[in-house]
């Protein structure tokens, strides 16, 4: 069928609602070339204002998702999780090996950096030979073999995405629940995955800054599952402060293993049992989120989570006796403590702003082309709650010798702007705040 | 000053007030390719929906008139038309001549036929000779010696509007009243004129599809103009059928000489001299409209509009003799009626329709590649309100003798579509709805 672009724009423009026919024609003709990225732009910024109603959302969906190829498994306990990016949010290392642990197929799709949020696909390439850029012959290989597999993002799943992420990320239509729904779900669906654990994080680290609008992208996202067919389990999580104790690529990776070995801070074990005990529990290998929780957590304790975290670094050519030895791991030369500018109790952190001091030292990108250095980043030691004495660390900047002079700005900030303090004690917000189930029939 | 545009995207998207230093930069850095095609379409696409206050507004006219020259005069009584478009709209030629021989500077910048209604330049075009691509020095040199010239769209006057109406016309983001506003505006300013008089065409044919629109429109202009220190009037006038009795370039050339001796339809000939009329009052000739519109027809009555007339074409390489003589214009090789269906009244035309008809007919362009065929068009007979017996003619169709096909198609589309017929005798709206003039200070 062929429509017209400009009665497409028309119609979004004022408001109206387009056919599922409609969408799959602009989607395609712009994945082809033949919507021009002028139009794309404008069609992303009409639904950034006029938005879209379930329907249009799952003919987005659907369009995105079919825009490139789509795995499929005979095997139905295959659980994906997605985070919509944090600070400090590393978890998908410690669930995705206690999932298959407990017989769950993980296929992983991970991302890059983006602005002040960290990467999966970047932390694990501070693991020497670790290699995120198989093809996707060899990730569908990888899973139906071993049950886990990690991959970068590749063109051959959800093109579609790649390119309307790129157009608005410069046309600012980021924040567009449609929008952010059809990105999602389109390379999740196209994994394979027959559950899909969502953990939406809120707060000044976070995309989403209030719970009324992790609610109502939690709700598109579980509809959207639903129509096709996916079981979903939504977490709406804190994200007013660091998760864990770690910033940075490689101490992360390490905080990460700590955690795989019963060693990890309590906050980020917690969430990454409770998240791995969903995809267990919709997976269908536990009868209730609590006995997936357990299962999980003896994966941990009995050390078959960590076993299975080593497979997967070798299976695509990691150096797996990092688990073992972290001086393996990058590690930069130099570190610093950020002294407590008085006593009290921690009140508050500037999640955001310590996300990019990471990206300032090294640790992130500014832009595309930029080189990460793995070993720089943060070692946390006083979170929100937390009583301080005035000198005592705040946390250890892990930094290289000629970083001096970012050094002592960074300290400048810590202090001064992104720890707040209180005399009273404060009390930090729940790990999480919701959580909400959606089967599909 | 240096913006992002980003920034500026994420706030007209969320319903902001721009600044006029951020519309200045943005439009700016379109016009010079700092800003992305992809950028600009989503910031029209956001303008469309948020809407501009009448300070955005003016910052954008400002912007769009300062991306070009301008021309400034000494002579004061500088006045020019602009009318929003129908069909048979042809007045230009007929004011010009009228409001110059009146002594007024009349500097016309002048658009090419877009979608169904006709340009003047096309119509001008079908004048042998007469060269309306003369470049800006040669047009204001004419405009000090003679008063009185045509120019077609150069790119030396106001280039961002070029720019961003080609966008436009992709991007479904014609009607927006501020991006009207702005195109408009800055056109007319650049051209250095003091007063304005604008058409603003309503109905079927038009557009602007009834007058709550046109009064949006018409406002927004008038408050444009007088924050630039210009007198303007406001004519809203009907569109709901064709002006006068011919659409085709030739043939209206012809309409408009008749008006210019006297002998033209009424509906035209009204409407040029009240337009004209106006023209001479804001350009201090005359000390009410009254007096204007007096003047203007005695200067039709004693032939010294003709004479102007002729001297336009002649001054631009133009044939004059087409005053005397009509069959120096180009003429369609064949006419063919189109008779009555019924007896009764016209009750109503669908004028949108039968300028696409002209286009069909090849005098008018389905792309901007289209090569015009001057001769072809309609000559009208009925018009809403005209008693009409069975097998009478409704109109004329001048064309082609390979045009057999596309003729039998018209006839049947104006008898069973175009046309509509009521037994009781229907009054055609007025030829003029409202009137409004804005003095500047």
């Amino acid at each position: 069928m062929s429509f017209s672009s400009y009665q497409i724009l028309l119609k979004k423009r004022d408001g109206g609602i387009l056919e599922k026919d409609e969408i799959k024609w602009f989607i395609d003709g712009f994945t082809k070339g033949s919507v021009a990225d002028y139009q794309m732009a404008a069609f992303l910024m009409a639904v950034c204002t006029r938005g879209m109603n379930e329907d249009e959302t799952a003919a987005l969906t659907d369009a995105m998702l079919y825009s490139g190829d789509v795995l499929t498994f005979e095997e139905t306990s295959v659980v994906d999780k997605h985070s919509t990016g944090g600070v400090g949010d590393k978890t998908s290392f410690i669930l995705a090996p206690l999932a298959a642990a407990c017989g769950i197929t993980v296929p992983m799709i991970a991302g890059r950096g983006l602005g002040h949020t960290g990467g999966t696909v970047d932390k694990a390439e501070s693991i020497k030979g670790f290699n995120t850029e198989i093809t996707l012959k060899e990730f569908e290989e990888l899973l139906k073999t071993k049950k886990l597999a990690m991959i970068g993002q590749t063109p051959e799943i959800a093109p579609a995405d790649k390119k309307i992420y790129a157009l608005r990320d410069v046309t600012a239509t980021i924040e567009s629940v449609p929008l952010i729904t059809g990105s999602i779900m389109s390379k999740k669906l196209a994994e394979g995955a027959r559950g899909i654990v969502m953990d939406i994080k809120v707060g000044n680290g976070a995309f989403m800054k209030n719970l009324e609008e992790a609610r109502v992208l939690a709700n598109s996202l579980m509809n959207t599952a639903e129509r096709f067919d996916r079981h979903m389990v939504c977490m709406l999580t804190n994200m007013n402060q660091p998760l864990g104790k770690t910033i940075g690529n490689s101490l992360e990776i390490i905080e990460c293993i700590d955690v795989l070995k019963g060693n990890g801070p309590s906050d980020l074990t917690e969430l990454s049992l409770e998240l791995a005990g969903s995809m267990v529990h919709i997976g269908g290998k536990a009868s209730t989120h609590e006995e997936g929780v357990a299962m999980v957590t003896e994966a941990m304790s009995n050390g078959s989570g960590l076993k299975v975290f080593r497979e997967m670094l070798e299976n695509q050519g990691g150096l797996g006796d990092v688990i073992e030895d972290y001086s393996l791991l990058p590690q930069a030369k130099c570190t610093t403590e950020v002294p407590a500018p008085r006593d009290g109790f921690v009140s508050g952190m500037n999640t955001r702003n310590i996300g990019l001091h990471c990206v300032d030292l090294g640790g992130g990108r500014h832009v595309a082309e930029d080189k990460i250095d793995f070993g720089v980043g943060f070692t946390i030691h006083k979170k929100v709650g937390d009583k301080v004495i005035k000198g005592e660390s705040l946390l250890t900047i892990h930094h290289n010798e000629d970083q001096s002079e970012i050094v002592e700005g960074l300290i400048k900030e810590f202090t001064t702007v992104d720890y707040s303090f209180s005399d009273a004690e404060t009390k930090a917000d729940p790990l999480i705040y919701e959580k909400d189930i959606r089967w599909s029939k």
